[in-house]
Formats: C-alpha cells, structure tokens, sequence
C-alpha cells in the first residue's frame, strides 16, 4: 500500500519534504498540496507527478484521497491543521512546534484522547539521527551505570537579523530539551538559563546562552547555546554514568593531513548534520501510517516542549531558576 | 515514472536488493523475479505486491513490463543473463564479478558496444560509499597534490571454510582494484602478493596476503588483506599525495569511556559497513535508468577487475610481479 | 650552580620530590630533609647522599646551606613554615593549599610585600602541563576570538572513604579554580555549586557536583567533579571563542583496534596525567632559584583559591550563588 | 655518583646534547668536549661550569677525569673513537651510524667481545619514545595475538639539497630497521625497494620509496619513505597481529574547532617529535654507566642496521629482492 500525503505549506520546508517523499524515501506519494501562497501551490503541484493543489488546508484534510497530512505552515497555523486532521481522524506529521502555546497544545492533547488513538507526531528529528540512537542505545543498555548529567552544545554558525534571545530556546534549544527528555525517559522539572560573556558576533544579542535542565529524576543537563560561532554547526553531547560515559563523536567521513595538521570536517549547517535523520524520521512516520500506528514524538511531547522552553525563556527575564509544572499524562501517551 | 525492476537470483543479494527496492527507496517497483529455484522465486513474489515469479532469467528479461533487470545470481550465469539484457535493450544491473572469465566480459563488451549505448552497471559498491566519495573530491580538488601512493587494508573478522587463497583476490580485493582504478583515474599495470607470516586463525590458508598494485602512471597501492583477524570489518585507505594525505575516518557514532579506555566501534561486518553505499548505489541506478542513462561502473571496469584478479593470482602462484595487460579500451567507455 | 633545597615533610609527595630532584632534574640537591616523624626524615635522609635530617623545619630552614625550600608537609603548618622562609629571605615551593585560611594567607602576602620581592611558589602545576599550556597558547593568539566559556571535567576513578563533599572544592576543584584565573587572566567574582543526582558508587557522598564560575568579565566556566566514576582520571577542558573552541585532546599513546573497537587509554590516576607536569614545574622552578626569580603560582594565587574555595563551599550549604570577594592586589603580584 | 661525560663533536648535535645533560637531566656533568674545530670546542667548553677542551678525541677518551664518552663527531670518525672507549674500558654513546661499513661494525663488535662486556650504546632513540614503547608493551602483551605485518611511514616534510636516494635509506628508513628488529625480536633476511610515482616537491630525487622488510620469522614490513610532503614530520606505524592491530596515535595536545574543521597538530620535525624520547635515552644512558651497565642498542644493533642498510641500497640499484646476511652472533648480545 502507498500511503498519499498531503502537504500543507511549501516553503523551504516543505519543499523539501516533497523531494523526499517523491524522490528518496519509499511507499508513500505526494498527492495534494496547498499554501497561504496558492500560486506557489500550484507550482509546486505541477512538478509532482500526480499531485493537485488545493485552496485550504482544511479542503486537503478532507480530501477521500488524502492517507496522511504534514503540517510545515507557519507556527500559529500548526493547531488548526492538527485539529482538523485529527477530527478527519488521519494521522498527521506536525513540524515543530505543535502549537505556540501550552494551552493549544492541550486542546490538541484533548481532541486526540477524546479520539482514543494516536494520530499525531510532532518534527523532532533528533530521536531518529544515527548517533543519537546510538548513544541512547549505550544509556540504556547500562553499559556506563544509571545516567546522572548530560553536557550539550548547541552550536551555529551564524543568525538572521531577527533572530532574539527568547528563540535561543523556542528555536534552538528546544531541540535539546525534547531529545533529553527522550534520552533519560524523564520529565524536565526545572530551568535556569545563564548569560555568560557576549560574543561580539552577534551584536547586540545575549549570546552564548547556557541553560541548565534539571529532570525529575535529579539528573542535571547543561547546554551551551551558541549561535554566531563561525565555525561550524557542532552539535555535540555526553551522557555522564556512573561509572563512564557516551558522547556523540564527531563524524568526519575522512582526515586530512595537511599543513601541519590533520583535521576533520565539521558540518556546515543542520542540513548537512542532520539531512539522514530527517530520512529516517519520515520513512519510519510513513512506515507506521501504512501499519496504522505512529509512533514518534507524541503531541504529549510537544505540549512538554512547549512548557519547558517558556520556562526557560522566563528564566531569562528573570535571571532565576524557573519551575516547570506540567499537567496530567493521559495514559494515551505511555 | 516508476522503474519496473526485474531481479534474476533470490539468495540473500538478491531478498536484500528487493527489500532496498521496495521499502528504502523511491522511483522503482520489483514486478518480476526469477530463480534456479522457482518455487523460492514464487515464495518471495507472493511477498512483494505486483511481482510475478518467472520461470528462467531469458523469459523474465523479455517481459514486457519489464524496465530495468538486476542479475543476482550464480555468477557462471551473469554472462548469458547480461547478454540477454543488451539483446533486449534493457539496462542490467550486475552484481559482480560482470563474467567469471575475461573473455566472457569482453564478448559483453563487444555486444554493448554494437548496441551502441550503455546498459551495463556492475555491483562495485565502494563507488557509492560516502567516505570513500569523501576522499576522492579530496583527491580531485588538488589539496594534497599529485597522488603517489595509497595504502589499503582489507579485514575481515573471519571467512567461510571453503574460502580459498586466490578467492583473497577475486572476492575480496577485487573491491580494492576496483576503488583505486576509480580513485586515481588510472589502469592498473603491474600486481605483486607477498605472503607474510601466517596467522594461525586461517587454519591452512595463507592469510593475511599483501597485495602491490602499479597504476600507470607510475603511483603505487599496497593493500593488506586479512581475512580472520577477529576484531572487525575495517576497511582503510589513505591516499598519499605530493603536500599531504586524506584516509577513511574512523566511522563511529559514539565514544564510550569505560575501563580506563576511549573507544569507538568498528563494524561488524561489510552489511554495518556498507548498508548505505548499497541504498545509494541502486537510488543512482534506479534515477539513471528512469532519465535514460548509466552512469556507474562499466563492463569495462568489469572486464579490468577480471584482467588484473587473474594477474594477481597468478602472483599468488608465481611469488613474482605480473605484468596487467588490457585490451583496447572502446570509445563508449571514455 | 646548584640549588641546595631542604625538603620539609617526607611523606609519599615530599619522597616524589625528592625523587624528582634526585634521579630526573638537573641543577640541584637535596642537603635537608625534616619532617613530624624524624626516624623516617632519617631513613630519607640515609637514602639521599649529601642529604641530612633536621629536628624542626625552623631549624632546616635557617640551615645555611639550604638555599631553597620545598614544604610538603601538613596542610596545617603551611603557614608557619612559608613565614620562616620568607625571614630567612629563601625561596619556598610551597604544595597546595598555600595556608588553611584566608587570613593566613593574607600574613603571608604582608609579609612577602614587606620583604619586598617574590619567593613564594604554589604548587599548582597545571600551569605546568604541556596541554594546558597548548591550550592557553591557541587562547592567547586570539585564534578562536575572545573566549567566552569553559567546560571542564574533574574525574577521579574514586576516592578514599574519608572524602567530603567540601574537599570536591578544595582538594578537587580547586585545580581547576587557579587554572581558569591563568587562563583567562581574570579572577572569579561569583560562584554556584549545583548538585546533580548521585551516584551509587559513593555512598553518602554527594557526587558528582557541578560547578559554576563567574569570571569578572563574565567569562562563564562550568566543571563537572565526578569522584567516583571508575573509568579512568579524565581531566578534560574547552574553551569556547567568539569563532571557535579549543580542548584538551585524548593523551594516549597508541591506538588499539580489537574486539570490535578501536580505543586508546584513559590514564589511570594524576601520577600518570601529570608526573611529566610536575618534572617541568620543579625544573622550572629550580632555573628560576637559580636565577634569582621566581615566576610559578604566587601567594596571590594561593589566597585567590582559598577565597574561591570558600565561597564554592559556602554555595554547597546554602544551594546558592556565592559573591567572590578578594581584598586589594598589593602591586608586587602584578 | 655523577657521571663525568666528555663529548666529542661539538656541532648541532653535541651541543644539543651538552644542553641536556647540564639543564634537563640529572646524575652527570659534561667535563670534556673536542671537536675538529678547536675554537669551537674552546667556546662550548667556556659555557660549562667545570669543562674543558681537549685537543684530540683520543686524549678525551683517555682522560681521567673523563668516566665516559658521547660520540656526535662526523660519521667517518665513529670507529676510531668507540675503539678507543672500548680500550680504555669507558661506556660510549655513539650516534648513529656506529661506523660507516659493517667491516667497522665488525671490528668494534670484536674488540667489545674481546672486552668481554657491553661498552657500547648507539643512538636509535625510537627505542624511547613513549609511543613506541606503548606499541611494543601491547604487542609483547599478546593482546593482538603474534604480530604478522606492520604498516610505517616516515614522512619529512623537506629535505636538503645534498640529499640522495641512498640516504632515503641510511639516514632516514634506518630508524625503521632499528625499531622493526627490537618491535618483532627478530632479525631482518631480505628487503626490497620499490619506487612509486615521483614527486615533484622532491626535484631529481625518487621520492617517496616504500621499502619492504621481511622479518626471519615471516612478518613483512612496509615502510613508506616521503621526504617532501611538505605538511610535516608524520611517523606513523601500525602493528598487525592475528587478532587486532595497535598503531601510534596522533599526539596533539589540544584539538582545535575553526573553519569548518575539527584539527590536531603534526609536529614540524623530528626535534619536536622526539625530543623527549632523547631525554630518556641519555637518563636511562647515564643511569645505566653509574650502575655499571648498558642495556641499549648494541654494536651488534649497530652492525645489522649497517647491514640490512647496504642491502637496502642495493635493492635501490638493481630494483630487485636482497638476501640480508648477517655474520654470527656473539653471546655478549644475546
């Protein structure tokens, strides 16, 4: 069975999802697309063999053929869409983030138990990144004794203009905050974020950040968020056990030795770091929807994100700590 | 348009290539298989829907509804299979070796060249391997100068009893005269083994062997090759150029700290090693077939792969270099 | 000319020195050896030729033919010893900590400003390794811009069962506190300890701790002190620029590849991490008696650790931020 | 007891050691120098407390005062003076070669038989180096299982004008034949040369050479010999056993993260490489002549490395295979 998406947004995202489904990964089919932009849709749609334009999202949810939707709209746009689809009870990828507020996360959290089923998966593609998994894999196989700290970096090369102090976390680091909460299957109870020296390549932005998570369990994550490095993306992470620990390695495909060095690449942008995760993400999301089930990140785990990082991002206002409070797990989630 | 695919031979290659076909990638369709053994043909059609299980390779190869055809069988019958696909007109995809002998491959190569336009690819895998491409635009970009020299290690964690001294060659190496061809854009001239100190894990086979290749133009390859050596699948390379050097990296996800140790994983065998070169070599082949052409390694390159094993084992046997000499090379081939 | 030394306390760091100056280092001589327990300042003392054991350090140090002392004995007598050497107007290589209080060591700095020059050393010697001064070099040429952060790691395999959790600041940490005021040329103006969930391997010991400096730039360093992590003695640092990072590199010697990984060796306690550091640190030392200067760790720096340990113990009670302040740096320091 | 030393040879080299022995090591003093060039001598011997210039090497060798002698003189000179030692009954350093045909050889080994005891230490300081020992502690381990091959290169990154295609082999590879026969315990029987691909850096000179040798007991190496590869001094080796292999790790103190790269330091030459390996040759030497022995390379070491360097040389000229031959070995050597 092939699975017929639709996809609503094509921007550089979207686009970009399309190529993928059309051209890389296997068993599904891009089958309607839409846009705030419509002409763009139809653009779009005419290079898709098979594929029509359709004015609303809410008309290609509906649509008899139609399997399963992917949300790349813009942000306050997301809870619509997830919504409809859940009320058309299709399953529905959503890029991150879900909703942008706690409480739109939680009336998609309502619709979707009231549905009695998973429908929804939110774009976190870090749980589906090679090395990720392998590192998870070392945790949990207790190899370095029960986990008790992790340290991040979350680093860029560089920010557009617009870029704030408060996207730091809702863009940025949002990404560590999902994929530590995965990593030590814990809930994140407290925030704090530091503001060490500034960089003078960001102008007039407070960075590097660092922001300290502290989990339920009383394991204690740090990331450094660094968003004007220059250098490279640099994505990296140790897990600290009781008895050794894991990192992600650097992942240079080979060494040069030249100039009196030898050196690795490090990667140029997230495209390039994580172009495979965002592959296995959508060819296990479509290999789920043709089974009936999805199984990635949860809407529980976009409503999480979304309480932990306006934690954070108070935390910045205030200089202190912030306690993070979440509501009650449905049991749907578990 | 969809790639209707044909595959001769259903071992183990072949279920793997019609796994990769239909649940990795995009663009192709396996409608049509065929084996020595049918009734294992018909149980792997019934698991792939729209496949029809053939009785011989000839008839599956004329079917009409048949595009593109894979040939993974016994590697006696890769030259009629091949043949039959040129007569045909149908892009053919050979695992290697192309023939088993070099006049076999040579009556390939004269029957595509009458035909007039590329058919044939041959499985060299390493072509499409990320780190191995990784090397070569370093290579080709000049940053290290002019090549001189390469050193290659071939191991293997253990090989079957049945493996001979001169499979050490034709087996196993044979991917190593296929890559440095490629790499350095060269013939191959002259081949010499040596046989170090035996290494007791081989029983009464030679191993490891040390195999010295002449390009013609002068720069010179050593591969080690090991084929009990426990530890691992580790396959290296490091080109020496005039102003510096670039080898294959270490390829690990993750460092592990434990025991008073740093340590990464070496694969465990050539499917770890080599799963994603397999996904990107057929997603090539599977895009060239669909826009009209092929682009990867050639019946010639089949045909110098044989022409250069041969010479190499015949060093096995003489203990003395041998002189590697090709016929002339078709201009369909440039 | 050779640098007479008289060593105060023999136990298992004054036998190394003595070692040290004995059988590795060239230009002195051990001529006098005291310690609590004089029958074993005498079997030292048999052991050493020239060599003689004194009654009382007082005594050694007024020894005319001592020209410069090394005190390695009880934390507690630091004080009283450093001051008679400062009378006698004789160099002195005092072992860490410079004296058990603040106050004291602010006699000591009256007493070496009313002497009028320099004699006092600290036995910080990572300043004297060959990293952390590779390290400091790649910071100091401005290559990755002005640094930002540091993350460090202080990891022991265990430690003895009489260790408290206010010793991971002041026998532990405080490597890292005079590190980083070296490093970055700063002192420390603020201090937070936090305390991640505990390993099982310590017993009641809160370990690991997690600790924070504020440099008076707002340069922001963060150190893991782990002391019961098994593995290995791993002493690990990253600087982090406004363009790029520099870190302390995996020190082993070899890389072996076996049972599926490749790995190198995490060293097993200080000795062996940093025995070649404190070869430097006394030869360098030794050049400068010689010489008539000396331009290691000074008693500024010996008080700066003490108020920094201070306030990072304070910050276990209490659970939070701790203001640093040091008195005026009397002119001789700068 | 300190070790009264007097040198002969005072250019690059002796002076290079004169720094040693009176700055970094302790247990000598240098009480002698000569050199072919008297004022010269005279200057250095003005700079050491406590030496004087002697006119000849032969009266050095017989002074009194003189305990035993360091030979850095010019090749051609070696044999005169460690006979002369030897009949004093003084322990000599003499740098490599021991003497400059392995008639020389044999006759200094006659007179040390003669003797009836070890005098004599050449200086293959590999044997000291940190890394090289490391390798050897794992391969005498048995962990790798027997070692069958080892891969090494030795790369310069320019050589002088007056630089010959023998010297690739006598002054350069000859460290390699000395390191090969202490790794394995095993005496060379053949060796070959092999001239790759001519670089251009190198002008006339066939550079590299990659030279194999074949160990008594079977186990082959292969030596790369690059001499302007410009990006720096690169010595490299890795063992080959049955079960894994162990090779020298990069030794960078400090990785570096700029530009899109991860990097670590290749040393510039072979001081940098290997200083410290000549800090523990001349400690363990000097340790060595006050307790009444000498435990490194030997006249016999000397002798075969003369040895399987002709043969080297020959297999240069005649592009073929030599049979390595060495005479008995005396018992002393054993």
């Amino acid at each position: 069975m092939t699975v017929n998406v639709g996809v609503i947004g094509v921007g550089m995202i979207g686009k970009d999802h399309i190529r993928r489904l059309t051209t890389v990964l296997a068993g599904s089919k891009v089958v309607a697309v839409t846009d705030v932009n419509l002409d763009e849709a139809k653009r779009v749609a005419d290079g898709v063999p098979g594929a029509a334009a359709y004015t609303t999202g809410q008309e290609l949810i509906k649509a008899d053929k139609v399997d399963a939707i992917i949300v790349c709209s813009w942000g306050p746009t997301h809870e619509e869409y997830v919504l409809a689809a859940i009320e058309a009870g299709k399953p529905v990828f959503c890029e991150k983030p879900l909703a942008t507020t706690q409480e739109a996360c939680l009336r998609i959290i309502d619709a979707e138990v009231a549905f009695g089923r998973r429908l929804v998966q939110v774009g976190y593609m870090r749980r589906y990144d090679r090395a990720y998994r392998a590192l998870k894999a070392v945790v949990d196989s207790g190899e370095i004794g029960a986990p008790l700290m992790m340290h991040c970096t979350h680093r860029n090369p560089s920010v557009p203009g617009h870029y704030t102090k408060d996207m730091a976390i809702t863009d940025t680091a949002v990404h560590e905050i999902d994929m530590v909460r995965w990593m030590f299957g814990e809930e994140i109870v407290g925030t704090t974020v530091l503001t060490p020296r500034k960089s003078n390549n960001g102008g007039e932005l407070q960075d590097p950040l660092f922001l300290l998570l502290e989990m339920a369990n009383g394991a204690l994550i740090d990331v450094e968020i660094s968003v004007n490095i220059r250098y490279g993306y640099d994505i990296r992470g140790e897990v600290v056990g009781e008895e050794g620990t894991v990192a992600l390695a650097d992942s240079s495909a080979v060494t040069v030795r030249k100039s009196n060095q030898f050196s690795g690449r490090v990667p140029e942008d997230w495209r390039e770091r994580f172009i495979q995760a965002y592959d296995v993400e959508f060819q296990e999301w479509i290999d789920g929807v043709r089974d009936g089930g999805t199984y990635g990140p949860s809407s529980w785990d976009g409503y999480a994100a979304a309480v932990v990082s306006d934690a954070a991002v108070e935390s910045i206002r205030t200089g202190r700590r912030t306690v993070v409070e979440l509501g009650e797990k449905p049991a749907l989630y578990n």
